[in-house]
């Protein structure tokens, strides 16, 4: 396994044997000490939602995941974490307008935003994640931050503000982050016999995930939810194994889709059950995606990595929007069957 | 599988052939019809907790663990749900001051109670649960008002306390839930060098499994979470596969002991997966706790209940209280190896 010698590279280092970093990995210099990079080859998977996505805004979609997976290959090359990368990589899909996470998302019922963010360490299944948070621009942000200084894993509501506030993160007023497009979609949604569910459709939740030159693993995913949701809903974001899972012995995935489906069947760690089998990320993710329909009538996607540095973008719905970096190639895709390639240096 | 011939049998009843319930389930009249009763024995499993519980209190943990499993057997033996059962022999448990849910439960730093619930249905995997809230008696019912009267599956905070109104719960003022325990605990706790985590030891979160004459399945959890946790501090029981989950198909279980460790191993969802590979609910409940130790050295306990009526209830902590009714026999133990038989008959 790909993973365990990364690690056994690690046991060697540690006993002062100096090894050089492969496969676009950067030494990373910090405190003085040289952090020499592992011998894996970094990966990054995207995704801005699972969906419909109409034909008109599909170039600035395809805009968005370009970004904001360069960003997060950029973190691995020059040696970063798999954890910063995926934070990094879906900052960028927060303030990008388009996306429903961060600026951009979605309102509830009574016209504001409360947004979920997860993210995990594959490393030790350490978490940290924020529901129904509002008035700040990246909840991804503020889910490293539970991860990292407190002894919890979910802060919810008041609870993350007041922590958001204590570590020192602007609050950004609601009006700030809505849109346009946000505002009309709810508006719309308050008529009777409107159906928000299906107007979910192109609205998609943000994910990311990385493998790094350590072999380390993580998941990120933030989501406004869903359009014109009660007060309080939380979604399959913030609950850790819906929304996304992250271990170093299998592998990492981030979810979309309808976020109630997703939880009912904890489709990021069944996806990965289903790779602890012997699937391909692949295989795993249809099988997921497959179940999820057949059982409880819900579609949606998955990205995943896994420990050999293989990935996948799967959904059931009519589209997702994509980008993944391995070996200096960009891929980019949002319909079924689609994946353009592209050299690294000509997508710069 | 017994659960299939539950099912065939459902089956042939649509097609009015008559049956008879067997296994001290009764025939339910409702609505001027008779609703058979399945020919599934029915079987309750109650926890309050996995933790260490001093001597004195030894007692009253073991009259509490057995009034919820009467009252839930009590429901399934008149024909009624599995859904129904574990619901009330939770609302049991969050009425009684020793247990840390509803009246009872720990206070987080700021001096309040916050709660955790989730109930899981385990014939289309539909749930409901509420996340850090407040002023209500009985967080289980609102839970299972979640699942039944919303189109979502997690409510939390202020959004879960908004709900509760507009179903008509009354609301119960903080203090008529803090017991001078709790606040005497939260009082200790608020000292330097004090350590809350380890003085959990004894709150129990609250929880019951059953399968039903109709081969149905369900689980509940509740909880008043971590003493002097943090304002928005959400544990596993919210998280659906963390706290409890339940499928037809394999089984049920509900989950206790230190929230974040279950979070990080999503437990419920685990012993599931081992059982799903063939492993008895004991063996599975052995390899989950194991694991969690193991993987992020977390200790905890389970209930499970299979789809054949097989039950376990283990742990890796000092102690849990716990009781199981199954073929008229009351089942009850504290201590690892502890399992006290009683006919039914004496118990009452």
């Amino acid at each position: 396994m790909q993973e365990e010698s990364s690690e056994r590279g690690r046991k060697r280092r540690n006993g002062a044997v100096k090894q050089v970093g492969i496969s676009g990995c950067m030494a990373r210099i910090g405190r003085g000490k040289i952090s020499h990079a592992g011998n894996m080859k970094p990966v990054i998977v995207v995704h801005g939602g699972a969906g419909k996505i109409v034909k008109e805004l599909d170039e600035t979609y395809r805009l968005g995941v370009k970004r904001a997976v360069l960003k997060g290959y950029d973190v691995l090359r020059q040696g970063g974490s798999a954890l910063t990368a995926v934070e990094e990589a879906v900052i960028v899909m927060e303030d990008e307008p388009i996306f429903n996470a961060g600026h951009g998302s979605v309102l509830n019922e009574k016209g504001y935003i409360e947004m979920d963010a997860i993210i995990m360490d594959g490393k030790n299944l350490d978490s940290g994640a924020v529901s129904a948070v509002r008035n700040i621009a990246n909840p991804i942000k503020l889910a490293r931050l539970v991860m990292e200084k407190t002894d919890h894993m979910l802060l919810t509501c008041e609870g993350a503000t007041l922590f958001a506030k204590a570590q020192g993160i602007p609050e950004t007023p609601n009006d700030t982050l809505i849109t346009e497009r946000s505002r009309k979609r709810w508006m719309k949604n308050l008529k009777e016999n409107s159906n928000p569910i299906a107007d979910q459709i192109g609205l998609g939740t943000v994910g990311a995930v990385a493998i790094d030159c350590e072999g380390n693993m993580a998941c990120a995913t933030s989501t406004g939810g869903l359009t014109n949701k009660m007060v309080g809903r939380v979604g399959d974001t913030a609950c850790i194994g819906s929304g996304g899972y992250a271990d170093n012995n299998v592998g990492a995935v981030s979810t979309t889709g309808h976020g109630e489906s997703i939880m009912k069947v904890i489709l990021a760690r069944l996806i990965l059950h289903y790779m602890e089998q012997g699937k391909s990320p692949e295989e795993a993710a249809d099988a997921g995606l497959n179940y999820m329909k057949s059982r409880v009538e819900g579609t949606g996607g998955a990205i995943i990595v896994n420990s050999s540095g293989d990935w996948t973008a799967k959904f059931s719905t009519n589209q997702m929007s994509w980008a993944a970096v391995k070996d200096d190639q960009l891929h980019i895709g949002i319909y079924h069957g689609e994946n353009n390639v592209i050299p690294l240096e000509k997508a710069l």
